[in-house]
């Protein structure tokens, strides 16, 4: 396998990872993952993790960049499904996904999601679009 | 790895297959679809298939098998995310997929699904539950 899919629901991506993810699938997943949310004018990214059961360095770093990348693209991420033992290995091993969102299941994700896009919308609203100072 | 993992999304489940289904990890996932189905009281099933490459008669009869226990258990199956080789594989292969219904993405499969259940739930309130020939 090449490619992990990336499943459209309405405003947002939904990516299961269900294999290892080695060097050219991570980066695969990567650009995969831009071009989609460009393509679709994406607003959240949703990524499914309940099947990992090991979790290293290099899968953290990948989430990380894939987070950093669709806040780039106006796209929120958040991590759902995460395995007990994985969240304790990440902490035992220094890597609490810095700036990456997390939730319990796909449905909470989704209700985080939409509520990021919504009060981001709200905010724009409100402010009319003469304020810079919004990320 | 041992289990497909079964997303819920709301009334529905979400199933993507990214690997090669063998024989324990197809049965795995007919019990787990089984158990969720009763756990979560679903009423639709949704089967991503676009990460498959390769179809062949095990894999279209294992299909073929949710969809019929998942009706038992009152709910629905679509087969979402076709690649055109494995459709036409299908057919040469003489394995049409009796009796599963198919969409092109997980949107329109979704939207199928929500049709089915309110269709069914209409129906019922239409008969006000007296008409013992509703499936």
């Amino acid at each position: 396998m090449e490619k992990i899919p990336i499943l459209k629901m309405g405003k947002y991506l939904l990516v299961t990872i269900q294999v290892d993810l080695y060097d050219r699938l991570a980066m695969n997943l990567e650009s995969d993952l831009a071009e989609m949310i460009t393509k679709t004018s994406a607003r959240g990214v949703l990524i499914d993790i309940s099947a990992v059961n090991i979790v290293d360095s290099f899968i953290s770093r990948i989430i990380g960049n894939i987070a950093q990348m669709s806040r780039i693209l106006d796209a929120h991420t958040v991590v759902v499904g995460m395995r007990p033992a994985v969240a304790i290995t990440l902490i035992e091993l220094g890597l609490p996904l810095t700036g990456v969102h997390t939730a319990l299941n796909v449905e909470k994700g989704m209700d985080m999601l939409k509520k990021y896009v919504d009060d981001e919308s709200m905010l724009l609203e409100s402010e009319d679009y003469t304020d810079d100072s919004i990320n």
